[in-house]
């Protein structure tokens, strides 16, 4: 809080990844060496990876596929495979509207009713996929439908939502008490996001198994720009990082931190690591897959608000195939090909064993420049110019 | 004032709206229970927010619209509408100018004289809505047209100029003694723009309700460019929030602090709030109403400066109406709509019930960056990628 | 000299007019009472200006004319008007090459040798227009014109390069004693230029008249690019005026500090003033003229260098006379026009009477930002959106 | 490490060349008296120059070129004069690739295997033009071809890898040891990329002549994209040659600094040396030479990596002898011709006759500003604008 916005106001200056680079250690290894698998509750992981909660990202099919590729998928119980039977001419309606009436249309899809039975077909056609079946709901409808989520036996609940605190207030209707929720259900509940040191820790309080941090996403979201609200990720993810640490000394139980948002390249990724993450959750690069539901659009859960969308419908284009996009091989060198094969060679390359000794990784302080219509950072070196 | 620009000048670093984002407390509310309603002397008003004196955002007419909508209107009583008995072909006529000679045009339809009959009729028909009736006049003229405001019963007085300071000096005329005007006026004034703690200190304790804050305002000012004058406006208003504090401290009179240019979005009008404002005063999201008299333009009350004109006539299209605008409901997602139900949803979202508490918000510095074409702020997070 | 570029190698941060804004004192004044003139040695200008001697922006024509409106203007000697009889049609070749040729016609075009006889005519030429007579030699060329310069009754002499410094060192020539061949001079001398404190103390006790400050100009050159050299001007020339202050306690005598390139708008130039500068060195401006020499466009004195060309010839468009530039009326409201009626304008609003109040303005550091494909720094305010 | 990114998390804030910038000293000097030469081990070259070990770089033939006008040009024995008998089919199968297919005709042409006759052919071919020769390997490689390297009687080998560490990590297989193997090696050795100040300093260590600073290299890589890693030059640099400080005071031996990669002009090779390196080693300018082999193309050696190229096929206009790049005379004036004219230039401006003394100039921090679509940073001066 040393900066002084103007007389008594004070601020604290946070970080994106932008800002960020990674500084290789004295020492280097051979990329195979290195693991990056990933254990949360009684599962282990291939990949530090959850694929977002969010229509065009995620179906009851690609979750299977996901998680086959090793990581974990998590199907949105609000959107429209719990809304409709049949949601492929809805996704076929959303990507054939025009970029004028895409929100307009999209706000209006959402407004057919969630139904029970459909939470449950959902959550039981992942589990039939023989992976880790994951899926989410938002704290405002979490109890309607928790009988449902067990009854479908899901493995773990995501209680997600633009910002989700462990003390909501409300002066019309009993909220949900997060802490009571999840000290009773019968499956591991993962919540968020949060994006700052006291409300991460409160979350984790909650007895979560992990937190998601992110405020104000990425492509598909503009909280930023409606609402004025966010945090930098390398900031939120380091201070969530810290708030483990306590909750862990406090409890003796580790809750994961799972950076939420803004990561779209390998680069992106290996920064979310070494700024503290245990894991990183994303969308759009999913969102570009073949076999994403997207149909080459993807847009978020808060574009349908009927009063206040927050989002918009961005192209994803769809050019390579989930594992090319997971694991590789890549053939462009754009850092969108082979994310985790480049979180693991950027591990060897600075030096790492393991994603906690990489969470410990030097970072510096490098602010991203303009240059020549290209968004790169300060920093050349290597193989020269 | 920590910087040292070179050696034995020293300068203060001053923040705008992009380079601050509103970091969630650990609380979020239900939008429902947010108040973001506005106490002024007797009035309360359903928003914080000032239409700007402006000739292309605020008419007769549309001042009583925006009061019914729980907003106050300002009609500049140096504009069009008191130099003209119908400005209607004058709208016309600036609205066709090319480019080329927009400003020509302008600086030529000011050089029509006010009329105080004009003055007088103009405030009656806003009073005649049913609406509380503000106007204003630059510190220059408010001596020659006092007794027709006070005729027609204006309810506020809004003595405005790129810059008001409590002290001006002049070798040639006696100048306006503020703090004597207001004292002996019989309806409250407004003053402004100021832009820094002292100037803003000494407006106070002129004995004015309201002080406008915002020195070389946005789209349709060119003021910092032509005088190299301005201090960015999270600054200016926290500078002003402080000087509040003082002056109800030594008098116990509380002076609102109106944040008055530089907001186009939801975002804006939250940080503009969470720096330290009571309301904020605004003009181009106005502008862009069907019912703005600007017929799709928007200038400054600069624009018409017969030697130095500080200001340009803008784009501003007319595609939503003052109520999508102001209250929703919207089907944008980029934030220009619905400004104050995102007031209302920020402030749930970041936990905070009434506007005084959201004016102790928890800020950081996050420096905006521009990334594909668009400006964003390095924070990415709930919704993910 | 307190960041740390890397371990051992410290560096200082430097600031350019875009990074500073000036902030209104607590008073404000009437733009009749302030006071712009410039007392230099026995003249005094109604202007503090100084026009760049480069052969697009002054020929002897217009340096009686920018003369007569208050502001001194520089020929250069070393330039076209010394090197042939008739230069307008050398001009014309300049202006009808293609881009491609452009540097390679400069370059051939400067290879004409430099006329005794053509230095003291061009001086005349302005002596007989009534105004004060300054041209600028570089400091290799001083001795070899010493005698033609006083001959012609020159009254202000420039000694100017890309950097100039009291202690030039040579171990194939003798060269220039700067503090001798002052000392000894018959007329005033100005040299430059510098950027630094320590550069700009050594070039007062040389005994020059006025230091000009700034290394690695705007639009017309590129040596920053070329050569990586530079010192953003607020810093340089707030260091300079540092120096002024040392040298005025240690010797009496008051050496003027003219800011010397990166000026465009009466912005900037306020700037200038109020970061110590006595007066201002533009060069672009004034090549929009339509009295300009340079046909349209505009090119430095570094831009023929045989072997390491700096600088590019540049397009200013020729649309207003020096009249609407350097005084006004504008009509247009980008501050390119009445350049010093918007300083007084700037003094005024910011409550200063004179140029030595001015000096000691406050300032605030206020980055800039791209925003919507025009750099606009974040500061918004007065007037409103 | 005095920033904090989030709560538990430090970094330090490293520079780019395009945030610094030279500050002239008290003194000039006449280019002429200015000493560039470059002694390392038992030669001396007219310049600080290396060129990249990049197939677009340098050939067995533009290699003798570039020796005989001064510089050091290295070959990369893992490129294709390696692996084909005849490379130009080759080269211009690259160039006459598609944008879309290029990444993967570069990855296919590099499966071919490399060969120890060409490996020992290609050295033959330098070393018969009268010059230095000088060839790199990778880590991995070097103890494959060590005994042909000696064979062909290479003068220095360089081993060069991303980032190359003094102590690798693999379970899988013995890493090369660097430092026995420079020990008992029969000639110089230089290494690379590295980045800090331990990482320098432990290469330092292993008895190498010289160690390539940069990481995250300019137009033709993509690492930092990919990988998040990097570290901006200035920082890189400045890191580096303070470890040549305590290597030298432990071991009495000299160990060069040689930054690799991020310069495009003389400014940005002046900046390289100002922040302590000896000499540079430069890509994308010699790509741009008529005798370079590139074909008008420039990828980096990372471009074909199978499962993650890192880098991209960029073009390279050529459009200038090497001669003219390299020493000039230039007749463009953005800086990318004559780069060691300037490099001579700019430091007899700032005064300094020697690289080592240069090592030791004044920098200031001016963050690069966008302006008017070209990349300018914030210092203008000299010359007026």
């Amino acid at each position: 809080m040393d900066i002084e916005i103007g007389m008594g106001k004070q601020a604290r200056r946070a970080y994106g990844f932008d800002e960020v680079s990674i500084v290789p250690s004295r020492r280097t290894r051979d990329p195979d060496d290195v693991d990056i698998s990933w254990t949360l509750d009684a599962w282990t992981f291939n990949l530090p990876l959850m694929a977002s909660a969010m229509d065009a990202v995620v179906s009851p099919k690609n979750a299977v596929e996901i998680g086959r590729l090793g990581g974990l998928a998590v199907l949105n119980l609000e959107g429209l495979w719990s809304r409709y039977e049949d949601p492929e001419p809805v996704y076929e309606r959303i990507a054939e509207a025009s970029p004028a009436e895409a929100t307009k249309v999209i706000q209006d899809v959402y407004t057919e009713p969630m139904k029970a039975e459909l939470v449950r077909e959902r959550i039981r056609e992942i589990k039939e996929g023989g992976v880790v079946a994951a899926a989410s709901l938002t704290p405002q409808r979490v109890q309607d439908f928790a009988k449902d989520v067990l009854a479908a036996e899901l493995d773990i609940l995501v209680i997600q939502g633009t910002v989700v605190s462990a003390e909501h207030v409300s002066k019309t209707r009993e909220p949900l008490n997060l802490k009571e929720f999840i000290k009773t259900f019968d499956i591991p509940v993962i919540v968020g996001g949060c994006a700052a040191y006291e409300t991460a820790y409160h979350l984790m309080k909650t007895g979560a198994i992990g937190v998601l941090v992110g405020i104000g996403p990425g492509a598909a979201c503009t909280s930023r720009q409606v609402l004025g609200i966010g945090v930098p990720q390398a900031t939120a993810i380091a201070d969530a990082a810290a708030a483990r640490v306590r909750h862990l000394e406090e409890t003796g139980r580790y809750c994961h931190v799972i950076a939420d948002g803004g990561m779209r390249t390998g680069g992106d990724i290996s920064k979310a690591i070494a700024c503290g993450a245990d894991a990183v959750m994303i969308a759009s690069p999913i969102a570009g897959a073949f076999e994403a539901p997207g149909r080459g659009y993807h847009w978020g859960m808060a574009t349908f608000h009927p009063e206040l969308p927050r989002g918009v419908r961005v192209h994803a284009a769809q050019n390579a195939t989930l594992k090319e996009i997971l694991i590789g091989p890549a053939d462009v060198n754009d850092g969108t090909l082979n994310l985790f094969g480049a979180l693991q060679f950027s591990m060897a390359t600075a030096g790492y064993g393991t994603v906690k000794e990489f969470q410990k990784s030097e970072l510096v302080v490098a602010p991203a420049v303009k240059s020549e219509g290209k968004l790169l950072q300060q920093s050349q070196g290597v193989g020269s110019v």
